[in-house]
């Protein structure tokens, strides 16, 4: 499964050479992370409140290929690039409409986090649930 | 009271024409007024752990008077303008230090608010205690 | 004329309450003002590039409805409020699409500028083809 | 050598959950990445007006070792991690003021760019002045 967003490059978004400030992708990848799930029928903030999960960050990173300038129109595909008993890797391919270019690829490695308690976050096993939505959801299922 | 807060613009504050992006200037003036409040004693995280109270926002505007540049050394001087028995308005002057140029001047009318329920903030009388304290600094007083 | 953008609100636009942090509706808004100015077939970076005219920010506001929370999906509506020979107001209205009940409602007071010299930016007559285009989007129109 | 950092974490730094939203940390790091280089006593905004020259981004990696949360004050220590032809390595260690426990550690791949054509930005080899400035500066120099 992949989730795709498609989404056009502001001004707000641009530094003072012209180009994207970094941070945005890392921005845009994070609300694509959340896409992902909700693509799987997984709603963060129900899983949140009903059931005191949150996938917490343990790494990211991106690497730039093109820069992103004004007005461009971006998609971003998503999927699952590891699944393991606590952790869930996510790449995000940010890639130029026009041309498919690729400018970013993204990877998010998130935590399965118990957050009963907001001051004392845990990692905990992903829950036999999830894990089998998540499992049929990687590209080789 | 006026508290004084001073700050640097850093690349990822500017957009592509080399001048701060404005809501930069409203992240900014957030900041402050939270350091505003810590420097009267109150600490906003323990307002609203403690005491279930926060000051939301009812409007906030800011007037721009001369672009911010890369780099520049700027000062915001936040101070009280207004306080009636439910809201706050903070005014934020924000100078190029050098020089001591006007940049922007921000206002905030922040409204105090139950939030017991955070489903269903309720606007609030600002309690008695915490209002004397605002009282004792406005630059009148 | 009126030009309406949908978006949703994500994790990232939130605050630690859990409804959105201000200085984003500004993000928004500076992006509906370009995309408004989009729908009358002017691209702010070839006004910039080809005739070095920008609208720069005079003053900006807001006044806040209802909070914004997670996943709600937006309607932001942008019109042209007032029109004059240096300036232009736009107004955001920002609207929960579920009931359609007002958020956040922004104004923005433009300023043409001329940015042949980014260093010294002046303050112009709106050019008469630009203003022809403009003063015909007016709502009154 | 190290460049030092101090900050505080606001309030408009926080998600939902009460820590810091990731693309924060990104923030800050670009931020401490030109202070770095200021300290060596080159500034980006000459180096980029006088020279065409700028340190653009090849990649960018963040790993999390515990979140940040309202009011902490942190300390992001900044130091050469790798020098080549072309390319700097920055490492931003970020810790916990008190305690002096690690949060975070981020890396920047920062390319060195010629940038007199900003629609065609071209990777070059490290100017040998500036080189010579970056290799005095390696901790083990």
């Amino acid at each position: 499964m992949e989730n795709i967003v498609e989404r056009q490059i502001m001004w707000g978004d641009l530094d003072a050479l012209g180009i994207v400030f970094y941070p945005r992708y890392y921005e845009w990848i994070d609300g694509c992370g959340h896409l992902f799930f909700e693509a799987l029928g997984l709603n963060i903030g129900r899983l949140w409140k009903e059931r005191n999960i949150l996938f917490g960050l343990a790494e990211t990173s991106c690497r730039y290929f093109r820069p992103g300038r004004y007005h461009q129109k971006i998609r971003i595909c998503t999927r699952i690039e590891a699944l393991e008993r606590k952790t869930l890797v996510l790449q995000h391919d940010i890639r130029n409409v026009k041309g498919d270019e690729r400018m970013v690829l993204g990877l998010e490695k998130r935590i399965c986090m118990d957050v009963s308690h907001p001051d004392d976050l845990q990692a905990m096993h992903i829950p036999a649930d999830l894990f089998a939505i998540l499992d049929r959801a990687r590209p080789s299922a």
